[in-house]
């Protein structure tokens, strides 16, 4: 399988550049019968464009997400559908510079070393503006699970060294933050006072012409227990593929994720639990999977993000000659990439749901009998 | 594709349970000529096998792989290679008291929810025998990798508190510990001083009835630059995935990992620089994968490991009727797993690096005329 | 995907060569619950082994199946079924000629522009003999099948010039031979006085030292309509990549099949009726798929099969060497191939039936919802 | 993998039906420095373009291709090339009355199975325009064949019942007709004087209302020896999956094809013979492919094409609500497909040659070792 189509079942085949035409996704094996329709996406769009705060590189209008086919009365028909969004705001820009030195901390010099040259606009198949699709893609997985009652919300955890201690998941339910009050902050941390050090902190950062890493974590509710596969399609083994495979990541991790390497066994094992609403787990040191298969509690996942490699300080580097040359950076890019990362992170985790959902149904031999007698 | 194929073009397909009669794998896509013996499998077979150290199982012998097709006069055919190894060193214990409760910490209750029933046997299909498989499996990847000049060394860096400062990498790729260095250490930790400390640690959690986390960390030296697709294929990935895919991992990270979430930009870049043997970097922050493709560098990871989940101590449960119960989990099992899944992350490693280094072999078509010429 | 595996959700993976050890295959995505034990596998192994009439090769037992996991307690435990066959019956020969030469009508010239050597022991990985694991494997589609009321039968429609005329399909499910009416012929011919005249034909080419072609007819009844996917994996798509991929065929044909290239669409279009058990068609030209997906009527379908090309009269080839020589091709080898694929055509169309099901389950959203809500 | 994506390597995903905004194709893997740019596409859209001739319905333009994504500078990137073909000439017609039954010869009935509704207007997903995007995919993987020496001929070789003699490949590359001989005839029958009768007798049909089916027949020169993999991606194997796709078809056939089964060994066997430029064969009768394996002859292969199902002779069949009515479909439609087809089968063939090329880069160690010194 080529490296751009996501999934088995419910997959997503992405395309496009920076400074392409466009950029788009086709995404096949949704089931016929979901309402979806061009204003389904703008929430998401709006979510992931640049330009709502100081923090993010000046541009005015959202994406817009054009469907092109696979919708029919306002219902998905069950046939690929395709998504794109047009490239309207890319400055033309001077790039004979760009082209000839490899930006520390891009795949420019990893595109020429595999095909021997490279679009060098922007950041070509490597911008982060390739996320547009994903985010495109994940508004209709996150449809598909919102009728199977399964939500995800994502939010900004840590931004350098300022971690959010409230108002973040604290392993109930009630304590998820809701899209509003993720909004509320302008790095989208919860956490309202750590936010305004995070804010000020990268405010001294731009200032500096540097960037700054963060952390994502991501909250499941509803996935029923029995979702993935053991060995190679475990659910984490998927979600983690399709997290890494976002731009700027570096880490991932489950549940108590790299802590557990500190823990002992009884510290660290979920005991089971009887409850009214059947078998539960007293905690959830596992972050809701279980020998790669969902256990019915909340998955609980985070995700590590890079700085910004483009930055406007002076770096060393060398040129595509081979010989070392000093670069500042120019173009329009964001100081931090995780506030805008957000909402694809929700994607990824939506899109390998909702394509395990569906690769789960004919597990068990008396629900294949049941669904093919109906 | 289903559950228990890993890769695209080098696959493999691994089969059986912890108390079936086998376990085995099906390779395919291994290029042909590829010199291959029973005798290849013994030394990685006898690393992963457990009863070596006073922190393991007892049981006596290795692993012994048999080769059931694929090879021919010593060399693989291009066909695939077919590897069995047979289920002999287990003690047939009454398992009607352990079919009757869901263990903490294990996939029975969502192997349960999943197909309706399991094979509560040992661990079955989810139990760490499963990954005697891949080892095997990981040889031949091994091999072929050697051809290209590619050598993987993984060890644990980490016991619970107890964390490795000497003899372990620091960038360079003399600091790499020699396999022989590894195997001083019963926990294949190569900084016997602190290994010293976590064989204590260990002893006193044995005598609680508990278990232990730990890391494991691995480089790999010899990749090219190019290898990895963007966008959803890229190497970590695919690394991730695989490694996310072994039994107990809570978290994977590359390079610098979730330490990049404080760093600043100018601080976690790497700046290229000439050199003698063409353009290398200045520091390797990015664990030799950029933008999800390999830059030359050695490629550095790190992997979690949650502590055992059977411990003989006593726990909350339920059973399988939902009703809360108190279990100690008999049986034999190892009270850390991170020693003998040295050897399984390297594996996986391999498995990855060598269905994308063949894989890679279309990306431009200068070398693809090139390759149909001669 | 590497070349050896078959099917998206119920797959198999085929492993072995005639003159190995042993063959076998790795079936996963079976749905748990299944009754499945080694019993199961003995009449389909006994209808594809040679040495049951004068046509085929001289040999006394039929091979035996050993199931080495995924199977609990007399059902599949919905993990990978591994199934081995051992090589107990190849008579050691003298090779050393025939690897000398390339046989005609052999692919041991491709073996050896592909890989640069080849296993020569009979036919090696592209012997006949590989088929036995698929059939192994046929098995298990087909049990899965009969519980959702579906049934395959398949018979020798033509051996050289003799065509069967009476005893089979006419369009009715009541014209479909019984497996008891097929096994009587020894050449698998429903009509047996067609078949009389082709046994002699068979008898004369042998004494002659030649071999015959042949064709297999091949009937489903019981398959809903609505399987398949437009575009790729369109269900006749399917069906003829797994009987192209039997040795020796040389054209699939659906339906009326090459007859359509004459026919004017009101002659070939089928009308749809009504009917009490629901819309009906008229008559079935289209073979029970149209537009790739199935239209609830019986699928028809016929698979050419060329003469077997060992065959012991004298032929011009040339040795490896590229020089001209004539080879008469010892060992034990059929006159013909189409009595003994009958079982390997059922077998390939079951394993596709299986995975479409498995696959179409999730192509509605109302019913992927009523699903999970159970 | 969802239904509408082709190839492992070289891959394409289509999306689009007749009736909505555009039609398009996401082609990934195909190798980095390919020259490509809109204007290789006019040529191949208008050959299958409508409105050429009386025989197919009218319609001035043919389709446009837009390059949105994949290249620069006039070469590929190595990335996703999107194209898009605009729907323009798409006549509003009032379908309230199409949607209401099902039309016979049509996958609508299969449609509504599936799914539980469908798009009714045109022929939708299923409609024949779905293979402009085919062909467009098509062109990229003959210029890359190009670059290797293979090229690709088909032409009508048969309508209804008048069959072309003269003017087609009779073994020998000579044979095999130029582009302008096959453009020659408005039917693409080489055989003029054939052609002359077939479209006498088309338009007798025509002025009846009625359809014709027709024959491909498809010859590749340049493929070398070694192409395919045993088992299950056997060459023919992927061949006949790739024709059986489009839609109308009935029937594959390779080299003598149904013939084989009339024949004895002595006569369908190919000798092997030496000759100046390496091992060659007296005869062709395995169409260029044995054991699923290229054998360095030219390949040949013939499909075979139902009559257009859409005719305006009137019909029975049912309305959705399963009542018996009489319909004669309206709409234009043509009353032969097998002419705008023939650019169809090249482009399908075509897609599977470039990803076996490709995939099959890795089946020796001292070929992939050459490649990765370099």
């Amino acid at each position: 399988m080529a490296g751009s189509v996501f999934g088995d079942i419910f997959t997503c085949s992405t395309w496009g550049e920076s400074h392409g035409k466009a950029l788009g996704v086709v995404v096949d094996g949704c089931p016929a019968g979901l309402s979806l329709s061009e204003e389904d996406f703008s929430s998401a769009m709006k979510r992931r464009s640049p330009g709502q705060t100081i923090y993010s590189t000046p541009r005015s209008e959202a994406d817009e997400v054009e469907i092109l086919s696979g919708v029919f009365e306002g219902r998905t028909t069950g046939t690929p559908i395709s998504l794109m969004i047009r490239n309207t705001s890319q400055r033309s820009q001077d790039y004979s510079e760009v082209a000839g030195y490899y930006r520390p901390g891009h795949a420019d010099f990893c595109f020429d070393a595999k095909y021997g040259f490279r679009d060098y606009r922007g950041g070509g198949r490597s911008s982060g503006r390739e996320t547009a699709a994903r985010v495109a893609a994940g508004v209709i997985a996150e449809k598909l699970l919102g009728e199977l009652g399964i939500h995800t919300r994502a939010y900004v955890s840590q931004v350098g060294p300022h971690i959010c201690k409230n108002n973040i998941y604290d392993g109930t339910k009630e304590s998820i933050p809701s899209l509003e009050q993720v909004e509320k902050s302008p790095l989208r941390m919860p956490d309202l006072e750590v936010s305004k050090s995070a804010e000020q902190y990268l405010s001294e950062l731009m200032s500096e012409g540097d960037s700054s890493g963060g952390m994502i974590e991501c909250v499941v509710t509803g996935v029923p227990a029995g979702i993935g596969d053991p060995v190679n399609k475990k659910l984490d083994a998927m979600l983690s593929q399709a997290l890494f495979s976002i731009g700027a990541v570096k880490g991932v991790e489950i549940g108590d994720g790299f802590k557990v390497a500190s823990l002992v066994g009884s510290e660290n094992n979920d005991n089971f639990i009887p409850s009214k609403d059947g078998i539960k787990k007293a905690t959830n040191h596992a972050g809701g999977i279980l020998g790669g298969i969902s256990d019915g509690s909340d998955i609980v996942l985070r995700v590590a993000f890079k700085p910004t490699p483009s930055i406007s300080k002076e770096q060393k580097t060398v040129n595509t000659s081979g010989e070392a040359v000093d670069v500042s950076v120019k173009g329009r890019h964001d100081p931090i990439i995780v506030p805008r990362a957000v909402v694809v992170v929700e994607a990824m985790v939506n899109l390998v749901l909702a394509d395990r959902l569906l690769a789960g149904m004919g597990a068990r031999i008396d629900k294949v009998k049941e669904f093919y007698k109906s």
